[in-house]
């Protein structure tokens, strides 16, 4: 008996997209769905009501940020993760092995775990597969990630072989660490790069040892995009039918269509708030940077096709006056409309799938979009 | 027929404080009543929505700042400000006159109006009672205040007897230059600092412009409590009952309540928002600095007395964590929090009102707050 359930609803007879639905102990959602990043038990600038409004079933937060503070013991005292910030729905951790490799100097992995300094103050620190599900255990996330070595793009097949191995290695020490199973689901992540015969080996590997849902790792990181979409196109149909499918690192409107296309079931980014934060959000037109002194007089919505409470009752020329003066309450609505858009967005995924049109949907959407213009910016 | 009615609804019989009741374009509100401050536009890191769920009738903005951003042009084009920001209940502006003095270097005061150089880039600015009228009268707020000189504290009598004269005089160009009185209320400024033959002065000269409410200026510039305390006790007798009176720039709980003992009926601060922002709180027990490592692991609300949404769901421990970690969502609870704790105890105040008892409340709240301790900070 598994806390992560998946039930594939159906499939897009013209992409072969999969409509599913997964239940965690903290609620069902369904899928293709975007998980928002609350990288330190919050989404930055939105309230858990606010989220429940746009309609987020899952959030993701961050196991490496939460651990340095407030540290995971602050947070099993609270009672876990969902009551220390007041979010009832379904949250998933990562293991940490992304800021570790991402955000740390002076790292040296072995077979053991991954030594280095973190980012605030240089203090020394091991991260190891067990110690990433104890800390996963003690935040009680519904969904927690096996630690796993992220290598660097592009990484040359005989690292990325070893690499691939020791993943396996260390997916096998996490399920084994792992205290929780009746009530956190513990994911496995393929790796492999871009490697035909090393993505097989992992996912075999993987999928033995039964994790209720596997992620794609390793995409997202600085690969061109036809690159991420052949290495989907070749590792979901590895994975069971039966289990759902999460590409970690992926938010940009055009990579969320493709992944669903190639049978990507969750996905997660920083993208929609981050850009968020700089003045920059997406409409239904494509991205439109709100901070520009072009929109310091125009008093119409930020997108006129969106419904979103943003959208309704303000204008570019506010927003724009607010960002530009540093207000928090223009970053509030510029986090708000964008995350509404990506979740309006997969909402229409999954509308097109039941509708077995999604391949229609990519070309509409793409076009309006701009994608399809040669200076098509990837964001 | 003016813009802006007051009704005294009853005093109290303990201290003669003023229940009332204001009457704008925009709604009516009960007085003595607090007035968030929206700086530029936007009370920081609250919606118009949470500033109507806490119970606030009327907020404040500030001239000088939007004059420099947006500019009072946009606003105006936006359909006013209450367009420009979503908030369709009533805005009080002030003149600019107290940003053009405690902001900017380089000033020169003569009687047409005062010559200065802005804080944001040092451009050399204007500012003159017809400018400041017109700006106002741009950004449509419900009241708006006559452009008076602000003096330092302290400033000799020879010196506060000039600048009252010249703020009368400044108040008729007011007066004269004012295109809204359909729709905007323009209240007047008594000065006078602590002379009590200058405030009389002042007075007798403002009431004769017959302005349908007056503002007690020059106070809480720096002086000790005892003294605005005095000058409020010879000022308020002698501005007419059947008006609002408003003392600029007041915000500690202690000040509000021995404000509204000595008559007045409106206040304004910053305070409340910007300690938020500091980690600091307002409590019934006094202030708390949740950002103190003593609360890392106080999985209490803010205030256990408290009954706003923060302190429904939100910890110390988790509050102090996402302000340690400068997440904007930390210092939206905890402002939340602090304008709600200010505008329930107004109201708390009305209804001792209503009941002849705030003499009694006063001691209560103040023994509860610390205010009677002979270490009581001053906030
Ligand atoms: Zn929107
Ligand atoms: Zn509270």
């Amino acid at each position: 008996m598994t806390a992560i359930r998946y039930e594939l609803i159906k499939k897009c007879k013209q992409t072969g997209a999969r409509l599913g639905r997964v239940t965690t102990p903290h609620g069902t959602f369904e899928t293709p769905v975007f998980m928002p990043v609350g990288t330190l038990a919050t989404v930055k600038t939105m309230s858990p009501d606010e989220l429940k409004e746009i309609g987020a079933g899952i959030i993701l937060s961050n196991t490496y940020h939460l651990w340095l503070r407030p540290g995971e013991d602050i947070v099993q005292e609270a009672g876990g993760l969902h009551k220390f910030m007041n979010w009832d729905g379904s949250i998933l951790t990562d293991s940490g092995g992304f800021q570790v490799f991402s955000l740390s100097d002076l790292r040296e992995i072995t077979e053991e775990g991954v030594h280095f300094r973190n980012h605030l103050n240089g203090d020394k620190l091991f991260l190891s597969p067990e110690k990433a599900t104890q800390i996963q255990n003690a935040l009680g996330s519904d969904i927690i990630m096996a630690f796993d070595e992220c290598p660097p793009y592009p990484a040359t097949p005989e690292y990325m072989k070893q690499s691939v191995e020791r993943t396996t290695r260390w997916a096998e020490r996490c399920l084994k660490a792992h205290s929780r199973p009746h009530d956190q689901g513990l994911f496995g992540i393929v790796q492999g790069g871009e490697y035909e015969e090393l993505r097989k080996q992992s996912a075999k590997d993987l999928i033995s040892l039964n994790f209720p849902g596997y992620a794609i790792g390793g995409l997202s990181v600085g690969e061109p995009k036809d690159v991420m979409n052949r290495v989907l196109e070749f590792t979901t149909p590895l994975l069971p039918e039966n289990k759902p499918r999460y590409l970690m690192g992926v938010g940009s409107p055009d990579s969320l269509i493709d992944g669903a296309i190639r049978g990507v079931d969750m996905f997660d980014c920083v993208l929609p708030t981050r850009i968020a934060r700089n003045g920059t959000v997406m409409t239904s037109g494509g991205r439109l940077v709100v901070r520009n002194a072009k929109y310091a007089r125009d008093f119409s919505p930020l997108d006129p096709n969106c419904d979103c409470k943003v959208c309704k009752n303000y204008t570019r020329a506010y927003i724009r006056h607010l960002i530009r003066c540093n207000e928090t309450f223009g970053i509030r609505l510029t986090t708000y409309h964008n995350l509404y858009f990506l979740l309006k967005l997969m909402e229409q995924v999954r509308q097109a799938i039941r509708e077995d049109r999604l391949g229609d949907f990519r070309e509409e959407f793409f076009e309006r979009y701009g994608f399809n213009r040669p200076d098509a910016k990837n964001f």
